[in-house]
């Protein structure tokens, strides 16, 4: 395997392990020398790649962001509108076990954002990306009729965002009361009662 | 002063120290002699009264809970279903910059719930009392005719609770996005479209 190949894919077996690591045990008892451990490598191997801790977690909420990027892409490519609406939220949304490990990074994550400006940065441009692909669904929706006439594309987008953000934490710390179902069962409300949209039946 | 009276309000001062420390510096750089150092309190003071830094944190989760609480006491106290129900979900919502600051303390708190059965304990009461005065307030709202009638009242609390959890990130991380007019919106949207209420002007 040529040198350069080997490298990428090191470090994204380093990302994958390290996100894991950090759902399964938390932040703080997640480091380096437990990422090279738990891989089997030499201590100081996973420096040869990520410089500092801050790094290693940056690189692995990027790759869960990345995660639900590809589920909606294999899920969702070629839809518009409602369809793709749904699908995304459903994707960012902690319904299942892979999921809700994933909202368990995204957790220390977004604490980081409050004392870096690196990591408020990465949050910042990923949160505009979502807005603006809602934005796009939605705006896809009104021109094909889905949703009411004068919706407020911007408004609607920026609550959806709130509703699923606020369910990555609900879910993962108070999943009894926030099982899948339930979750569902709010964004059909929010797509039905803000968006002004027919619920389709689940896919 | 009665040696009692003078160990509560140490205390009290000492937790109100420490959240504006963390809500400052974040939860990593706020550290026992930090708080020593910034009341003038000789190191291992803190120690006195809080055993670790973990329960110092828990402490200052609970003090901005009651924050919450004693505005709401002060705005709220004797109103009943929708007038209640916003004036609660307003003093949860990051909308000035004592509630930004508060938010600020929960992040870090919401992290070690993912890592600690004390944390996560304290975490899913709190969030069984809002839940259980959301849904008091709704109650209230159906019997007054202020909701609709087939409210599923459960089913709205729940939503209700997401959304402003989500409002409590993204106020804080997405301010210049999430300004305190877009999130009255969404709670005006919210009461209008999902509990069915008519939205109360400004008080």
């Amino acid at each position: 395997m040529p040198k350069i190949v080997d490298h990428v894919a090191r470090r994204e077996a380093i990302v994958e392990c390290t996100w894991r690591l950090i759902a399964r045990n938390g932040f703080d008892a997640t480091g380096m020398r437990d990422v090279a451990a738990e891989m089997g490598l030499a201590h100081g191997a996973i420096s040869h790649y990520f410089a500092s801790k801050d790094a290693l977690l940056l690189a692995s909420y990027e790759h869960v962001f990345r995660r639900t990027d590809l589920r909606f892409e294999r899920r969702g490519s070629g839809l518009t509108g409602i369809a793709a609406l749904r699908v995304l939220a459903e994707e960012m949304m902690p319904l299942g076990d892979e999921q809700r490990l994933e909202a368990r990074v995204v957790l220390p994550f977004w604490e980081r954002c409050l004392v870096s400006e690196d990591f408020a940065a990465v949050h910042a441009a990923g949160i505009g990306a979502v807005l603006d692909r809602f934005g796009q669904f939605l705006t896809e929706a009104v021109a094909a009729g889905q949703a009411r006439a004068n919706l407020d594309v911007q408004r609607a987008a920026r609550g959806l965002l709130s509703l699923v953000t606020g369910m990555q934490i609900l879910a993962v710390l108070n999943g009894a009361e926030y099982t899948a179902p339930v979750l569902i069962g709010l964004l059909d409300d929010y797509v039905r009662d803000e968006v002004g949209a027919a619920v389709p039946p689940r896919g």
